[in-house]
């Protein structure tokens, strides 16, 4: 290995950390925090089709002066833990490698998001590790938090779903929650690197549009997470494509299962939240620019006219929609406390 | 008057055009319409505060080279048509004056949309001509055709009902909504041309909020054409601002009042736009640049997992949802093609 | 061939066109003015790699109804003119072909604009036909205007040596300029639609930069042009890339041979592009946005503190930096006004 | 004061800090470093017009809770340094007022940058302390570093001259400078928070223009400080506005006085900067997305085909190029590390 396949060590790390697939835009993100952490060292990140390149000359702004190298599940040895960036349905076998040889796992992908089989097939194909099915914990830290101390494999959640059920698990929770819709909008960072027409910097900007009208696979996960919270729900849900490349923001018009007034739907979500370190209720809506490049999420809710309450809530789509969130996780699966590395 | 005050007489014009408040960004948009126009004469683009500056130097990309004047209600003489772009509340007084005066008005402001005092004044304060109200037609052209043929007096619809009211107007028309709620979306030409931090382009870029969470005076507008059109229904509504300059989405989410299949919501929609020249049905989600700088609307529908109804139209919000659809209902007043100088 | 595989005819069409690699940037937008133009038909647009999709469903916003087909070079009859959209190297032998058929062409990429092989194989490689090089007519309308009338193989210069020749003929003509140093910026139009990291809206929102420092092989193209004016002298020259998506500026610094004011420069121009249709001398620095979707080119020029010429020139580079300028060269070639189709 | 007027103790600050002007851009942005600096407490930010509204409502991304006063220059005890973030002529005042009570005085305007009062009076009218015309220094750090170490007034240099200086200094300071042409572009936060209709959302995007043609007051600055290191040269600058928020860049066309290798210009820039913590020599042409939010300068140097050299210098306008560079300054002022607070 070059002197650049990992970073220097400085005092004595919580854990050494591989950043599986660190070329796309999550896990060159997750490699960064790793890098940035005061407790953890990143010892690898790794890229099939990048391998050789630095990840400085790839992403400049994260100033991670490593070389990608390509992964050997063979010579694992050294590495406590590690984030794995890689597509849905390459992801699983992954994981179970790393876990087969004790490696603690943060999965970026959709892998072990779902917890019912059939639905994980319909929206994803057949699973590359179903003897692992199930056996994930759900890193929305602010729901899932005893159950991710000590996990040892952990799926982030979306993007979209980490939005949408931040934004209503106040009511989800106490079973309020009648019938919800969403309509969710994200910048071009949530469509990936790999580039196409749709995301050319010509055909975005001055545009945005619906996308995935017929069906996004987000939405039996937002359906999943918030009848674990104990509401079991229809959820409507559509996406959108902004021209802005990070951030997401979920709006949720939702139908109370009793009529609750403004008051106490605030009230509600003031006490739900009132110690959660990322989580804040505004008293005015949010915006994106406020929480780019945070672990934040942004909440605001009011009740409308005829009665629906609208709740938003927003995210950076690659920090608290996906790789931050998975270095929350990840220090919460150490022991350590949970925004280190974060603020 | 300069040479520059009025548009050389080209032909025998249907109507010699005054644009009041030519300076705004859908004034502007108007004053070049009207000059573009094959059997209009642009007469007079008045404006107060910018009142012998060059049209074409606020807005050279319009390249009306016509010089702003002073409005003076006491010369109006040979003057047929007024297109007013005033703020709400200075519209009124100046409708009058022009009505009193014989000269039809295309008012692009709020003063005559809404048929119920109290409404109005909840939303917009005292009414600037009392006298009026409830004379003016309703500027949806492809629901008020007939009555806008031959009217004296129209109000232009607000651009997120121009956008929702198409959206939803076959389900409507048929009784079949029961009740909606609405993400609106659209670029920064919807704020106007008065400047503030909000606009700035350090604020708005790679930035998307929603505002008027507490109440949009557009919402009361949509129930009201709702219930016209024979579905008084509850609307739930927000608006969001998007880091672009032109561009309107309503994404609606609507509770249908019987069960409805996709292909029957879909052939519903594509019968009732089938002859409209400017409302196209796509078959897949619309998108904001493919009908920017036109007086196209572009609807899709479809019907979500559970049975809801998501129907999306885009508009240009400075052409279709204020001024071309102003020229639109000018062609019909005057007895001409309705499509004149818009294709 | 399909319905859809040709315009229907309106008239007696002075050219019966097919245009070849239009689904690219320049061809699409080509494909889309012979559309528009009131004596041009539009009989074939061809891709290999799109054919059998449609071009309004690739660009929407050109709303050109015509499907892509593999281009035939064995069926070319009832085909007057080509405008060939295809890749430097790629143009030359499609070129040839076409012409030997007799059909008239208007090449839009580098194959025949420079005048010197060593000069072309050091920038380009090998010539794809070359005893085609040097018959071509080198497109800039406003200075080879006579000979493009009646000619059959006209060569559209480059999107910067439009601008920056356009910028600096008046004081080349009269052997004013003694060297120039241009700085030239572009929006990701130019990159074309070929998609990669660098034109990923996430990679250019709030981005822009300098490229190809060592050497763009536009620069010999302009030092061709400038010799050929009257002034045989260096050019230093560097583009950038900016984030939006059409427009193009080159900002000159001249050093003049004599000293020269500010007035007599200003009359220079003044006079020069008195009669020019498309190029307007301005009395202050152009704008982008001014002339976008056109074919203008927007001149400014000044004189510095310390004596050194400055012009500006702004054009919207896949309009008059190509496909529009391609058009108006077509006008000529077949006896039309060359405003035709373009204004 | 209420408890939102000053940042809570933490250790043993190396000075107390009033931020003078801090609703502007420039004002807002030092307050946020000075409050996350490990060493400076921020005791007040201070504004007329938004005196009372929290900073963290009027900039939310800074995060910094604390409530805008009015400056009262009588009540300045407890305050160690100020940073002072006026406009040019109302600055020198209060700067004049805060020396008189002992205070440390970081400038972030104009008033104190010009060494010679004629040509201060030339771009900025009459000075408003001209008894201490004359007394600061010059911050831009990486060229006056040892006169910065306990300095008591500094001024720091406009956002142009910044980077074009730190572009130039190698050359400049071996006196190979014969002449050079700047060709600058920034975002519009360089335009400041006044907001008006240029740098409205609906008129930058997908905009960019030259402006300041006929003289820009960062020119004599520019041409002072390459003086003062050793060539006196004519400069020809010409800024561009470009439609993103933060980032600026300098590209410099540069006659030098003797033939030069690009090995030799090369090697002169490496060993100029090789130990300059803020400033890097690139292998390759700077981006200004890779060094928005810090105090970098990205430099990159080359030889263009006919001698001249290019040098590419970027910044970030509102860190480097104003606020950030003025907090490295009073590290130095104060004996500190000149990083501390900025990496």
């Amino acid at each position: 290995m070059s002197d650049l396949a990992a970073q220097p060590l400085d005092g004595d790390p919580a854990a050494r950390v591989l950043v599986a697939g660190a070329n796309g835009f999550t896990g060159a993100l997750a490699a960064k925090i790793v890098w940035d952490h005061p407790r953890l060292q990143l010892v690898a990140a790794t890229s099939r089709s990048d391998a050789g390149k630095r990840l400085d000359a790839l992403y400049p702004r994260y100033r991670v002066p490593i070389e990608l190298t390509e992964l050997d599940l063979d010579r694992l040895e050294g590495i406590d833990a590690a984030i794995v960036a890689y597509p849905h349905g390459a992801a699983a076998p992954t994981d179970a490698a790393l876990r087969a040889a004790g490696v603690l796992v943060v999965d970026l992908s959709a892998d072990f998001r779902l917890r019912d089989m059939d639905t994980y097939e319909r929206w994803y194909g057949e699973h590359g590790a179903p003897e692992l099915f199930g056996t994930g914990v759900y890193g929305l830290t602010e729901i899932y938090r005893e159950e991710l101390r000590g996990a040892e494999l952990v799926a982030t959640p979306g993007c979209y779903p980490t939005a949408s059920v931040l934004g209503l698990a106040p009511l989800a929770e106490k079973g309020l929650l009648a019938e919800v819709s969403i309509a969710a909008m994200q910048g071009t960072s949530g469509y990936g690197r790999s580039s196409d027409d749709l995301v050319h910097f010509s055909a975005m900007t001055e545009n945005a549009f619906p996308y995935k009208t017929e069906g996004h696979r987000h939405r039996p996960e937002i359906e999943q997470e918030l009848a674990a919270l104990g509401s079991p729900v229809p959820v409507t849900f559509v996406p959108h494509l902004l021209p802005l490349d990070q951030g997401e923001l979920a709006s949720c018009f939702a139908t109370l299962s009793e009529p609750t007034s403004a008051a106490a739907v605030r009230a509600l979500y003031g006490e739900r939240y009132e110690t959660e370190p990322f989580v804040h209720v505004l008293d005015g809506p949010p915006n994106l620019r406020a929480l780019r490049d945070t672990n934040e999420c942004h909440v605001y809710v009011t009740v409308a006219e005829h009665g629906k309450v609208m709740a938003f809530a927003a995210i950076d789509n690659i920090w608290k929609g996906a790789s931050s969130q998975g270095i929350q996780n990840l220090n919460l699966m150490l022991g350590l406390d949970e925004t280190l590395g974060l603020t």
